[in-house]
């Protein structure tokens, strides 16, 4: 079977790379951190010293890493886009800004190769269950082509447009509704210890009712608590609401509550509250308004 | 059994009306529309030609108007509250500001009644179901004697503090996640609009994922409709969040997302939109950024 390049082994790339593993890909690994691609091949992958040799010869090259700048250097600096198979694929999975993966796209293509932007949501869970949503933006034949590869890691795959860039967007429209959802649960819950109601009682109340959210389900619980354990931290909002407002920006689209829902997660990361659980977004509410929360 | 007043037979108020006689209750009617007063005449009810005639000597008077300034008008000036029995007590199911909840309770109370301070949640449906929620406010032994008439109107019944203007403090908390909610999908929709991808295959995407809301379920395809049929009208926001602003500026508390909400429904209230289905105020994001919405 094809030969899939995999960067990037993280808490979401290796059970990612897994399941391809799994149905019978040949997956070549690397990540900057040597025992992640030690503990793929263990798995059965191959392992490669750098993200070059890990493309070498590879038909289709994915990219789990951090950041847009991150898939830069591995695909122009470090050589992994010159060393893949010509006429290869790239297949860019990290959360970006669609203007930085529309730029990335016209380098790689430039280059004579094809570009998938198909970032995921779902999270680890997702990752590992092989059910994360993917939205996918390539030409139709490219997308035709590496559909397979992308089932073999989510159950919900959507070709949202043509033009990369298009899939990045869609994430962010879907992280800003996250993000929005969390800040926005907390504004109402600091509102009822404002008025000295009991916090577990509303959210009950709104867990059954018109205003209920996923987020409110699955944050609800854990943004009463004081020192709730950390699922996913402030700074991924800080991060993500800064990709909705950058592809706001470049878009010249105005996201006004957008824009409020990351004042309020970036003024908690402003605190050193940044790696705490983002259900805590609730303590700007409770310190802007004077709010025991006790 | 009891005999209750009820006054306000509206949209809301004559299926709870209704729901109270399946249970027993004597009824005895009023709405300044006089076909209201008859139609429950009809279905078993007792009707009066005033809402002082339909308070005399009972033991419970519900008010389910449109606002405060009704429930104040009828109660104090209409003669409604000297009309009920010593000892009644008055039930006020109306979505108003806590403040002027707190106000009119404590008037009641001076008077020698009891207040009961319950407004809910479910809509028209939840109202002919019986299956509304009831967020009650008032002393436990009121609570107590006034639970089995509540729970003839709602299958959700909370005792959410003891003080009058808690119950609708958490309606506000409730509605405020209800207007953020709406006005953020539009945002979301709006962005994918500007961005030319395909809305429809947004939304499946954001319903089935952890952007999902009660408010996106629902209001999702009309949403992207150009002239849906009326469900609730985006005035009925404008209140209710300026309910919201109400309260958060008596408790002294800012709550910067559902501003920015309500001012998007102000301002498609403003361009002459406000019977438009709520789902519509995405028109004031199209119009602000440009959007084509075709």
């Amino acid at each position: 079977m094809t030969t899939i390049a995999f960067v990037g082994l993280g808490a979401m790339g290796m059970p990612m790379a897994r399941n391809l593993l799994a149905r019978g890909y040949t997956v070549r690994g690397f990540d900057i951190d040597a025992r992640s691609t030690r503990e793929l091949a263990r798995d059965g992958g191959a392992s490669a010293a750098s993200a070059a040799e890990a493309a070498t010869g590879a038909r289709i090259l994915i990219l789990m890493v951090v950041d847009a700048s991150q898939a830069e250097q591995i695909l122009f600096d470090a050589g992994a886009l010159a060393a893949l198979a010509e006429h290869g694929t790239v297949c860019l999975m990290a959360t970006c800004p669609p203007g930085a993966v529309e730029r990335i796209a016209q380098r790689v293509v430039a280059n004579g190769r094809h570009f998938v932007d198909a970032p995921v949501s779902g999270g680890v869970s997702g990752a590992m269950a092989a059910s994360l949503t993917i939205m996918a933006a390539c030409e139709t034949p490219t997308f035709e082509m590496i559909r397979p590869v992308l089932e073999a890691m989510g159950d919900r795959l959507f070709h949202v447009g043509e033009r990369p860039g298009q899939g990045a967007m869609v994430k962010a429209i879907n992280q800003l509704l996250c993000g929005v959802h969390i800040a926005a649960m907390a504004e109402a819950l600091s509102l009822a210890a404002k008025a000295e109601i009991d916090r577990t009682v509303v959210l009950e109340i709104l867990s059954g009712s018109a205003a209920s959210s996923w987020m409110l389900k699955d944050r609800g619980s854990r943004m009463l608590e004081r020192n709730p354990p950390v699922r996913s931290a402030i700074d991924i909002f800080v991060k993500d609401l800064g990709i909705v407002m950058e592809a706001g920006r470049d878009s010249r689209a105005a996201l006004p509550i957008a824009a409020i829902a990351q004042q309020l997660f970036l003024a908690a990361s402003g605190r050193g509250e940044g790696r705490s659980d983002d259900s805590q977004v609730i303590r700007s509410y409770y310190l802007m308004n004077g709010v025991d929360p006790n």
